[in-house]
């Protein structure tokens, strides 16, 4: 069966579209990659995205037209991605879509609304996806984690344990995203033995400060030039290290409420008030993301289960400076990237809703309650099939 | 097959739950009514949609919660209906829900975002539901008629041909909510033959007013008690039904965007410039309402359709001046409570979502393209099943 996955993440750089072929049932499911490909978003767009997740006013008109004009982005993607790889639509059995992340809030806590209530918001109509690639549409995953008292993140763990779990070796999946996470499958596990959760930032404070420094001329920190050419303040990183995120037990995850627009005012703040060079606070960002990963090693990890593995994933892989402090940071373990296991860096998480996917479409439950803190197992995804039962295929 | 349908209208009073039994397929589609039950909404949650609905300013997170809170609000009403009318939940196949509406913009026009996109946004999440019920749930239905060319709008025309359809009446099937609009079925119609749209206000521009002249005491007014001491401005009138909506051909929606709070404000200035007393523009605006939908005859109706019965729902059947102007300004048409059909006027549009989820449910298409605009047929409706295929019943 082949099972188109799209991610689209909080860096709101563009769509990832995966195409998987897949087939079985858990735990002996088999999924391999047969395409990748990525379509940036037009700049105003992701500045209207990136506006609105980080808080900004906005109406619900607005919100709904973006809604809108993200299920017409998504759908031209796949498209483009199909008409790339020569596979004709009709081919492709489901489509399944993060969305685009708008709000994601966890963990009860009270809001300025005066409710106390967790919630979470991707939105990218997946009507649209389906009217226009005529192809069953499943989209807007976290809601039924959260709903069962879940947090509604991470989901992908529970592609992880389906592709990596081994009999003798214990691994850890991490994917380096705007935020990072991470999966521990000890060797031999079941899936109540895996544990999962964000880190702390990925690219986020790294991607945001690059953009500041260079005045919006790059989005990132191109293989770490800048950062390279600046050094590590100690006292900074020190206080960055004492974020009370990082001692908070998991399972618990991050997003701009913690690293976001607010966390990069306070950095550069900072960067004034001591006269701090733009690049030397941009490395010591990238050591911070390094150094916050190997601690959640050092606190939850390793006491817990042994890692000879460590599977890279994300844009953050393509950051050497992170890699290569991480390396130093973890020693014994073998870093090894995603792609060996035919899931390119890039792909990863667009493969892993099409795996989700195709357990929604089975009726199978798709949550990892030991990740996610949910109650008990579900279905998650909304299924959108406009042709229903009158599709001809 | 018992299905729930659960409606919240423009005017944000509350949750409609209906109870519907169905059987067969279109066109031999048999369903009845067996309960139904309204629960208000806390005044602060109802303040909230409609401060947002209005156009407010608001963030993504705040429209998340509210999405969230609302499928709670939802679930409650569910679980106090069926405890209410001794059914257990086990019992219910399917529910339906159209959610709160926050923004609808069907046709296609310049945003202030710059784009031109039409769209709609429905919210109350139906995972909630379905997880606390543990019930089906299929939800969000006017985006995938959208998608395909549609104006997401009207929906329950689809539901009224299947119930209403004679052989030899001619009928026109009213709904006089916030918004009011019908559709008609000339005898022996067929589904195409079938149209529908709205007229204009129901009871936005009415209950507005009393809410304002009442200092918020009251959110409608009772009986047109007030109206009824009032007298009706004529030239006021005259202006009113200049309204260009009105001579705006069918299929056509109207909605906060036309007769919300910036009408009612011109209104109110109308009014204090004229010195007008507020029983008068209240008045004046409860005749509005019966003389656009008769309006609506004379220009849309009547030339192409023989109409012998006018079958009333929704709260504007509860205000004795807007169906006395009505049963006046239609002459030789018989109007028919939407309860001798065995459907309480509160209960229509709830039911209506019952039947529409009942048709997804099977797969089949649910919306009519004549009503609207859209290119072609589609399922429409996101369904969430939580439990899956290992559900236990």
């Amino acid at each position: 069966m082949r099972v188109l996955g799209i991610m689209s993440g909080t860096s709101a750089d563009g769509v990832d579209v995966a195409l998987a072929r897949i087939s079985g049932a858990p735990p002996g499911i088999a999924a391999t990659l047969e395409g990748h490909h990525h379509v940036p978003f037009p700049r105003r767009l992701r500045d209207a995205i990136l506006r609105l997740a980080n808080g900004g006013a906005t109406t619900a008109a607005e919100l709904s037209e973006l809604d809108f004009r993200l299920g017409k982005e998504f759908s031209e993607a796949v498209i483009a991605a199909c008409r790339r790889w020569r596979v004709p639509l009709r081919k492709i059995s489901v489509i399944g879509c993060h969305g685009q992340t708008m709000h994601h809030q966890g963990a009860n806590q009270w809001s300025r609304v005066g409710w106390r209530m967790a919630s979470t918001l991707q939105i990218g109509e997946p009507s649209i996806i389906a009217e226009r690639t005529g192809i069953p549409t499943i989209a807007d995953f976290r809601p039924a984690d959260m709903a069962a008292g879940g947090q509604g993140a991470p989901l992908v763990p529970f592609v992880d344990y389906l592709l990596y779990h081994h009999e003798r070796l214990g691994r850890v999946a991490l994917n380096i995203g705007g935020i990072a996470n991470l999966t521990v499958i000890p060797a031999g596990a079941k899936p109540k033995d895996v544990f999962a959760f964000d880190t702390g930032p990925g690219n986020m404070i790294v991607d945001a400060l690059a953009e500041r420094i260079t005045r919006g001329r790059t989005t990132y920190d191109r293989d770490a030039r800048m950062a390279l050419k600046g050094r590590t303040i100690p006292e900074l990183l020190a206080r960055m290290m004492r974020e009370k995120y990082l001692r908070k037990k998991p399972p618990k995850t991050a997003g701009r409420e913690q690293f976001g627009q607010a966390y990069v005012q306070g950095l550069l703040a900072w960067g004034k008030k001591h006269h701090a060079q733009p690049v030397d606070l941009l490395r010591t960002a990238a050591v911070f993301t390094s150094f916050s990963i190997a601690d959640a090693f050092r606190r939850f990890i390793l006491p817990r289960a042994t890692v000879n593995e460590l599977i890279v994933a994300g844009g953050g892989t393509r950051n050497p400076l992170i890699m290569a402090q991480l390396a130093a940071a973890l020693p014994g373990i073998e870093i090894i990237p995603s792609s060996r296991f035919g899931v390119p860096e890039g792909a990863k998480e667009a493969f892993a809703f099409a795996v989700l996917a195709y357990e929604a479409y089975h009726g199978r439950t798709n949550n990892l309650p030991s990740a996610t803190g949910a109650r008990h197992a579900v279905v998650m995804g909304k299924s959108v099939d406009p042709l229903g039962a009158g599709k001809k295929k």
